[in-house]
């Protein structure tokens, strides 16, 4: 962690493949930290634990993009939170980063858009037989939890995370455990699909009242904060493994959050 | 095109990834020939490709593995033909093959396997919450033609291609255009997924009798194999694209054979 360095903004593919490249034949492992950009101490935490799970010289790349293919039409794609100066001054003040992967769009789109109406199940959803095609399902972990209320969810992630592997073509990549079932799903993707990529699961950050950092707390107002930080209000919704982790999600007004506690089996 | 030449034996996937590392930091392209084994002239002419495909320096890697999991419980995945011994003999006498990639199996297999009996959808289905549980699906190209009569056949195949693409690693890949719709699947899938592979389709190469060369060829009499030829049999299931291409799948007793015939666009 060095003073503040201004990371490489890198917007075309091959440019970003290229660069990646360039690094590990000059001898570092790239480490990547995919976001969905609107950025917080979550996030910058991230960065950290990319750069110590690194043993040697490492070069951290962070993605932001705005994955159309995770969100349901009736979801928030529109209204998602984004300040990407703000991000860029963040990312630079880290002083750890560096290049800022940030592509216009990563999905091929047909010819006529099914637009809002149709059946589409996700916001990418195109007619037209050239358009994007190819989706990856992990299909027992997207089940359960998230997967239920968010059917497209899991099915967007594994893809575009899968499409960012290969375009970043990193060593290591670091995932969030506040998306605890997406962790599990990137995880269990990257072992059965044999990506060369050692998967990091980084502690989730909390604010001062206890609330888990979450680019959409921004929408939550004074008073719905109050009430998540309600211990009544964590209602657990299903047990998984041993050791086990206790899994939440609520929607506060037309904001949905997600947050968890592992708990350890007792020794 | 040498002298003949034994190529290495590799069975082991990180050794595999790591001697395609170590080929590219010489400054080789990698290029991959996936087979099921059992080769013949229509495999050695995809080496051929892909020797002529690379602009210069190349390492050529065929890999040799029968894949469980295009295969339905109800198909010939027991009675696929092998030789090893013999494919190596042939791999060898080519001369233009560095490494033979030959795994004992590629896929995690759960607790209790569900058997031949069960619900099971193709010849990889395990039971236990461990097992294999990802699938790539091109959603489009794997519904028509074989996808119609043998509906795991391309999620096993996409799935495969990316785990073989992910531990070879390959700059360039070959896909024999006898199996027109997998290499059709192949190509939308590494478009879709932003894998940094170029995919080249390779001629059809027929016996003197006209026959489209397969390793189930070996399982027909010469009494079917005159019936094959016969032009009537060649009946036209359905046309993609312009130009147009007409594939036909046939059933000889117990065994399953597809051809194919492109046709240009009239000028």
């Amino acid at each position: 962690m060095a003073a503040a360095h201004e990371p490489e903004v890198i917007r075309d593919k091959a440019a970003m493949r290229a660069w990646s490249r360039r690094r590990r034949a000059e001898g570092k492992a790239v480490a990547f930290v995919p976001t969905m950009g609107f950025l917080h101490d979550g996030h910058l935490s991230l960065i950290s634990t990319a750069v110590a799970a690194a043993a040697g010289p490492v070069a951290v790349v962070v993605s932001i993009y705005v994955n159309p293919s995770q969100f349901a039409p009736t979801e928030d794609l529109a209204t998602y939170p984004s300040d990407f100066a703000g991000d860029l001054r963040k990312l630079a003040a880290t002083g750890a980063v560096a290049a800022v992967f940030c592509p216009p769009d990563l999905y091929v789109r047909g010819g006529a858009g099914a637009g809002e109406s149709g059946g589409a199940v996700s916001c990418l959803e195109d007619a037209g037989g050239h358009a994007h095609e190819t989706w990856i399902r992990v299909e027992q972990l997207e089940k359960g939890l998230c997967g239920s209320s968010r059917p497209v969810f899991f099915r967007g992630v594994a893809t575009v995370v899968a499409k960012l592997f290969n375009i970043v073509e990193p060593d290591i990549a670091v995932f969030g455990k506040k998306d605890y079932q997406q962790w599990r799903v990137i995880c269990r993707m990257v072992r059965d699909l044999d990506f060369a990529i050692e998967i990091i699961g980084s502690e989730i950050v909390r604010e001062a009242d206890g609330l888990a950092m979450s680019s959409r707390n921004v929408h939550l107002s004074c008073e719905e904060r109050e009430k998540i930080v309600e211990q009544e209000s964590l209602t657990p919704v299903v047990r998984i493994d041993r050791p086990a982790v206790i899994c939440v999600a609520a929607w506060f007004g037309k904001v949905r959050l997600i947050d968890n506690i592992e708990i350890q089996a007792p020794s």
